[in-house]
């Protein structure tokens, strides 16, 4: 191109002749297609001519209110006198005109602006040129009127079925005449002839006319003016906005612009469009895949109107072109390291490469290629040489197209968190038709956890537990849920509230479980009195059956098709790797031995976080003994009650430590506040009252006296503990006694003791005494022997502060960033529904880049978690450090974590692969820039990335 | 005395003719009356000699379990034969015997330890040696049998009515007899003679033999070694340790033991014993002033038992005695620099000085003696000289003597936060006998804001409004208060709460008008809806009377008389100097105009919160005003709700700042959740539906969606303003408009805007610039220039931990050091009350060394405030700081705040003096040593301390 005047942006890149002025590498600036058109020019690869418009263009015209930049219009000008040098032709050529194509293509793919106009530089004149040049009148005006529609529709705003009820016109009236084919027989595009064509055209340009108010224009200059500010306005367009806005894309501020040089897949049966993949993106196969149309143009593929046949036959049709192709894909699969999905025109027997881009794949399809690909070549090596000798493929390629394109190293780093996740979760059948799901849907509620369930609806966790039992299978549907509520939520397929964020009950509760949830489903008017729920004008009743899409939180009213993925062998390799690579352990949060052995299979290292309380709801027994403890009006009352809870706990410890089997096990005391626990209604209160012969009146009394202003700042974790000493010696008898029981068993344990919501050092001190002295005791009565460990939660801020002299009785640490996220931030997460969206929303006050209870809060939280790390050390040397919130399965936070220094990450069963891959390419990234510590965690450019995408940081976090 | 072994400690310090082993500073040691004894015996006071046994001698003893630590019998057996040879007698002489008396002398004055034995060395023996010496038979055997007594009663725990009886039974039967007199006149214990008082002994030794079940001892060394014991013992007396349990006193270990010399008073009219302080402790006059008795022993003047003689009096009995004894209340005033108080007794014309300490004084006096002391000598020049030139004051104290014997920095120094107090809070009158406090005494509550106050019973604000308004002095009584309780609150003169600790919403809005009140009385059984309170068996209604003792928490039946003190003139010199040596400034939280000027003759300098959400409550107008904006279903009819909040915000805020004149005046935007504002009732419902037109069912159900589960937590503070930017604009405007207002009548205006509840710098950033951009859009509009500020509380943890960022758009920082409180330590005000007294409980688990919500924890919560100020100035030089939480106007906090280098504090107006004080007191303790800097707050020996107490600091904490 001619040089841009100095002192002023360059607005343009010409590519074309193996030459281009861009890299593959200049997304931001030329958008993923521009800069795949400039890279496959440079491998050498048959692309037409053209020029890109940066992206920086575009925004310099919005910022400007509609203005073209200065310089812009002469580098416009400029490309394409370049271009009518290059190719030989001139825009408008009454004889042999040079035809351009249109596209916009920001740096990533966005759907809602303008897609393309092809066709650019026909007019009057030139149609008759195309004509001439291609001896095909027919093919010249179908051209024209393609044009025409693409432009007035796609850039003018006219009414695209103005258009197609005018071509039907014709169709129906002119050719079924001129043919003689009955009503009712279906007239084919192909079947208009070229004068009908000219005719069309004509009342085409007088649609234009119509509805914009001008002529079409002829001036190709006019119309080349005309797409492309088309195309910058489309950034803005409504669709593009809103996609930019729920995908989280901050970054970008504009899109590139294409032009190109307009190759011809219909003309005639050596002409062609393709659209393949260099793998099977379903299976993952190391197969050429894809379909091809003879003599069609590219919007005929995408619009589904005639059966494309797949790819093999073209080796058969043309087994030249074939070779070339497939010389392409190793090339391009080389060059890329990575699968790519590939558009191509044949013109005339000649191949022409139009798009190149990372390909998407299954889920199962994800780990085959990538696994594949760090273990052997592209294609065999006999393949390679032929192809060479062919002369398709340039003879550099030739041995690294046989050999393995990427490290494992490379394979870990490209798999994001959500292929594992998508590996595992049932979905909703995808051949279900869309109609149909638009019919059933009900409503849409937040997608705490991905994957579908379909059953029965039950109100209550008692009559889900009756169900289940019963052999069906059941939607637990609640206003919101309660520790009470547990068993049933065990039991249901799939649990749906009225209520609640994804941090509520109901969504950690289930998310633990890898269990299909939907919570703050307003529209549901549940009556659990009636047994009723009305949601938008349907009335479901018990029993009646609903299907949850926990992926997309949408509610289905009837029974729809689940299908489960299945993990390809590939996923365990790639995970093996993953083990090799991080230096961060993943452990498991797991209450039962059930859990605990799934944790395991899923390759957990321990057991993170035991939560000893959800143990008092597995039976009634249990929640009876429980419940009398706390209505006990003396300490020996409340000693005798806790020696009925003493076996259970005993005997669920025992069955824990065999599942982990000598892996190591953190045991949270108490931590929820005793009214959770209690009677709340005068018939749960006499049950109670009949087993321990205490008043009904105390007992209501008494659940009265617990309720609290602020639960949450309230008497709970440790502080049960200090006023009530017998709680704690209860529990650690139970948990030692089931050590040395296991250790006689000869099964090894290693129990750690974590005092929870600790806030002082002194207050640590006297409770880890306690601790000691009970287990010591216990020891010596049993004559045994058992390592443990006593540490606490820093979950509270004043610990994360003060965590030097908090070390002094603590032999390790593990993060509750839940709670830690609530005291930093002064947040509730159970009240902050009504207000956080908004300061997680940029349109508002978009004050943080993502939910703090999803994704760890790196500066504030970020910075205590950090500060008691580095105290933690100081005062103890080789003081054991974890994390057990929520956070420990997200994968940004997992990044802190690694760069912060923690031991371990413990998460829910079903994240435990995610972790495990996630502290693997944390430790891949924080290898690459030592220096930079937690800082480099905090502002991550891109973990999980392929190659070719370059997903932004927001867009990360929502997978 | 002998020098104790080499290696071993030494038990026994003497003292006597002139020479003393120990010295005045070694109270910890010696206890405060052994060292006194020392200290004048040093200075050359005529004292008994004698020996102290030491502190760690009785910790010994007691440590041991009651053994004797090696050493001690022989250091005392040692210091008897010593005091022998000094007083030239010996004990048990049946001629001329030693007589000793044993006292207990802790470092601290403390109740509940055994007080005295006189006559130790008496025996059937030695009483006939005494007899002869005295020449007084009658006078060695009353001595004998007071001695018996003690050392039965008090030492070997015989029961004291036994002895009485038989005394009675002396006087009775033989006494009455022998005189004649009729019965039902009395016999006093002088009309028993010589014999009668031998066979009393007699009977005095067989009641011990029978209690004891041992001989009355006869060896005066077993006798010493006994009451030595006993005092040991009584160190671990129930009313020993329950006192030192209360006063928080853990540093000391043991009592120590003086024995002394015995001189009597009762040998004669020549003879006598009397107490005395060197100025006059109810008024702080300059005069001696003390009570005397002729011819008696100290336990006399103690029991009351004889009316005695001002001190006056002596000078024309004993003209030379009491010149004696005016030079020595010169010498120890010059020497300890402060108001003495003094025992002594005069034997048979000779002087001795038997006890010198710090004189405990009035409110009014503490500051005219302080003052005085400061500005003028103890006495006149001329008098001084007389006193040298008759020899009884040492040539070396005339100068001193009428020279001012302290500094105005010592005279700041030793004035007590609590001496403030003490001058504003109406009291009990004092005169009021015990018994009728005892037979009204209907409960105790936790004594929330001192002072008192009687009137009648209201259960309802209404009610109280209703009765204060028709004149009746009124108290609230209630379960709990709440924000719409609040005119309520205002009109009574005391409140009563069922529930709540010292920082409930009752205590503290109480506190912030110095209004008495009791909070969490949970005696009080009170039924609203039939107005009654029954309490303790005793049942209440409505306008029955009730008197609240808010400095002990004692609550009483029937109006009790109050009395008031008042402020003398030296309060007002003392603040002045206060001033004078104080950096930080002391504001006001003030929410009315009337508080503010109440505050500003209290000394504030601004107003560091002006909560404007009270303003809400003040009528009903407003009240409906802000519920209207609250139930608004749409943003128009919010604003359109605001705007009838609009004129009534700025009529507040015009009144305000012209109260204040010129102060800065900090206000803060709307803070607390929501749902505190709306109808709870249905009633209320239906009165808010008449006026808005909104449905009752609209009403009703807003207010549930409204309900928290945490509200500390929740939608409240700023995050209200980033959902309804609306209310943000009306107050902003209101200000503004106000300020503008002021100006344009020549008031000078400061304010600063305030946002609450700030959590980050991006949310900080968007409500400062809307703030700002309100402001220039009304001074545009009104073409007016005002100067106000925009800042932020800090009182969630994350904003102090970035409050480098936070600075970028906040001009100030006023820490709430409540919530910064609550959320560090993970502790809700309103909830710790079940579990935080164990917390602070030393007995317990003693973890807090005081309720952090009344002292601020420095080592958590005031790391945080430590960062935010070094991080907050880094990223802002001129940024003002602040403290606007309970904490400003405590002592022990003011003194962290200062360290830390705020610029002001703001206190509840009857705080402001007190604030102060203890920022002068601050400065002055900083400045002495600076290098240690907020540390050094932390760790702080003895601010407010009078030169010879020194107060625990816990129990300077409970001032």
């Amino acid at each position: 191109m001619a040089r841009a005047a100095v002192g002023r942006n360059r607005w343009v890149y010409n590519f074309g002749a193996g030459k281009a002025d861009g890299r593959g590498d200049q997304k931001a600036l030329l958008g993923g297609k521009g800069a795949g058109l400039a890279e496959m020019t440079l491998i050498g690869l048959p692309v037409p001519a053209g020029f890109t418009l940066t992206t920086t263009s575009c925004e310099s015209y919005l910022k400007a209110g509609g203005k073209w930049p200065a310089g812009l219009d002469a580098d416009v000008r400029a490309a394409v006198k370049k271009l009518e040098r290059t190719t030989g032709k001139r825009l408008g050529d009454a004889r042999d005109p040079l035809l351009v194509s249109v596209r916009s293509g920001a740096a990533r793919s966005m759907p809602g602006m303008m897609e393309t106009i092809l066709n650019l530089g026909l007019n009057d004149a030139s149609v008759e040129g195309l004509a001439a040049v291609s001896g095909n009148r027919r093919f010249a005006y179908d051209s024209y009127r393609r044009f025409i529609t693409m432009y007035g529709a796609t850039a003018m705003g006219v009414e695209r079925h103005q258009f197609d009820a005018a071509f039907d016109l014709i169709k129906e009236e002119v050719t079924r005449l001129r043919l003689g084919r009955p009503a009712g027989e279906k007239v084919l595009d192909t079947d208009v002839n070229g004068d009908e064509l000219v005719r069309l055209v004509e009342v085409f340009k007088n649609i234009y006319r119509q509805a914009v108010g001008q002529d079409f224009p002829q001036d190709p200059l006019d119309q080349l003016h005309g797409a492309i500010e088309a195309v910058f306005r489309s950034w803005n367009a409504d669709k593009a906005v809103t996609y930019r806005r729920v995908e989280h894309i901050t970054d970008l501020n504009g899109t590139a612009v294409n032009v190109v040089q307009m190759v011809f897949g219909n003309m005639g049966d050596d002409s062609g469009t393709g659209v393949c993949f260099t793998r099977d993106p379903s299976t993952g196969e190391r197969v050429f895949y894809g379909d091809l149309l003879i003599n069609a143009q590219g919007e005929d593929v995408v619009a589904g109107i005639r059966t494309p046949i797949p790819l093999g036959q073209l080796r058969a049709l043309m087994p030249e072109l074939y070779d070339q192709l497939e010389a392409v894909r190793v090339m391009l699969e080389v060059h890329y390291k990575d699968m790519q999905d590939l558009e191509f025109t044949i013109e005339r027997g000649k191949l022409y490469m139009l798009q190149c881009r990372s390909g998407k794949r299954s889920p199962a399809a994800t780990f085959k290629i990538a696994v594949d690909q760090a273990m052997q070549g592209v294609i065999a090596a006999g393949e390679a040489k032929r192809l060479v000798r062919k002369k398709h493929l340039p003879a550099r390629y030739a041995k690294a197209a046989s050999k393995p394109i990427i490290s494992k190293r490379e394979a870990v780093a490209r798999i994001a968190p959500r292929d594992i996740e998508r590996l595992f979760y049932p979905v909703i059948d995808p051949a279900l038709p869309s109609t149909e799901l638009q019919l059933r849907r009900l409503c849409e509620g937040i997608n705490a956890v991905p994957g579908a369930a379909a059953g029965r609806v039950a109100f209550t966790a008692a009559e889900a537990e009756r169900r289940a039992q019963s052999g069906e299978t059941v939607i637990l549907v609640r206003k919101e849920t309660s520790p009470e509520d547990v068993g049933g939520m065990h039991a249901a397929a799939g649990i749906l509230t009225a209520t609640g964020g994804k941090t509520s009950h109901a969504a950690v509760v289930a998310r633990g479980w890898g269990k299909c949830c939907i919570v703050g489903c307003d529209a549901l008017n549940i009556n659990e009195h009636e047994r009723t729920l009305a949601v938008n004008g349907r009335m479901l009743r018990e029993g009646d059956a609903l299907t949850l899409d926990g992926t997309s939180g949408q509610v289905y009213e009837g029974l729809l098709d689940l299908v489960r993925p299945t993990a390809p062998a590939e996923f365990e390799t790639l995970l093996k790797w993953c083990d090799e690579l991080r230096r961060l352990k993943v452990r498991t949060n797991a209450d039962t031995p059930e859990d605990a052995r799934r944790a395991v299979a899923f390759g957990a290292e321990g057991i993170g976080l035991c939560r000893t309380e959800h143990m008092f709801f597995a039976t009634r027994e249990r929640q009876l003994a429980i419940q009398e403890m706390i209505v006990a009006e003396s300490r020996a009352q409340r000693v005798a009650a806790l020696d009925k809870l003493l076996p259970y706990q005993r005997e669920d410890f025992v069955g824990i430590f065999q599942a982990m089997d000598g892996k190591p096990v953190t045991i949270r005391l108490i931590d929820p506040p005793l009214h959770e626990f209690v009677p709340k209604t005068r018939e749960q209160a006499e049950a109670l009252s009949r087993v321990t012969g205490v008043r009904v009146e105390h007992i209501l009394q008494r659940s009265e006296q617990l309720h609290e202003a602020n639960p949450m700042l309230g008497h709970r974790g440790c502080r049960l503990c200090i006023t009530y000493p017998e709680i704690l010696e209860m529990q650690t008898r139970a948990i030692i006694e089931a050590g040395a029981e296991c250790a006689k068993r000869g099964v090894k344990v290693l129990p750690e003791i974590m005092i929870p919501l600790t806030m002082d050092a002194g207050e640590m001190r006297i409770l880890a005494d306690q601790v000691r002295a009970t287990a010591k005791s216990v020891l010596t009565q049993l004559g045994s022997k058992l390592k443990y460990l006593v540490g606490t939660m820093i979950e509270i801020p004043r610990a994360a502060l003060l965590a030097d002299q908090v070390a002094q009785s603590a032999e390790f640490f593990s993060f509750g960033t839940n709670d830690l996220t609530q005291m930093t931030l002064g947040l509730s997460r159970d009240d902050a529904g009504r207000f956080l969206p908004d300061y997680v929303d940029e349109a508002k006050a978009g004050v943080f880049p993502a939910d703090p209870f999803q994704s760890l809060d790196a500066a504030g939280v970020g910075m205590l978690v950090e500060m008691a790390c580095r105290k933690g050390r100081a005062a103890r040397k080789d003081l054991k450090l974890g994390v057990c919130g929520e956070h420990g399965g997200d994968p940004d936070s997992i990044h802190f974590f690694h760069a912060v220094g923690l031991d371990y990450v413990s998460c829910s069963p079903y994240r435990v692969p995610i972790a495990r891959l996630v502290a693997a390419q944390a430790a891949m990234e924080l290898a690459e820039k030592p220096a930079r510590g937690a800082r480099a965690a905090k502002r991550r450019p891109k973990p999980g990335a392929r190659p070719q995408s370059t997903p932004s940081k927001a867009k990360r976090r929502s997978r």
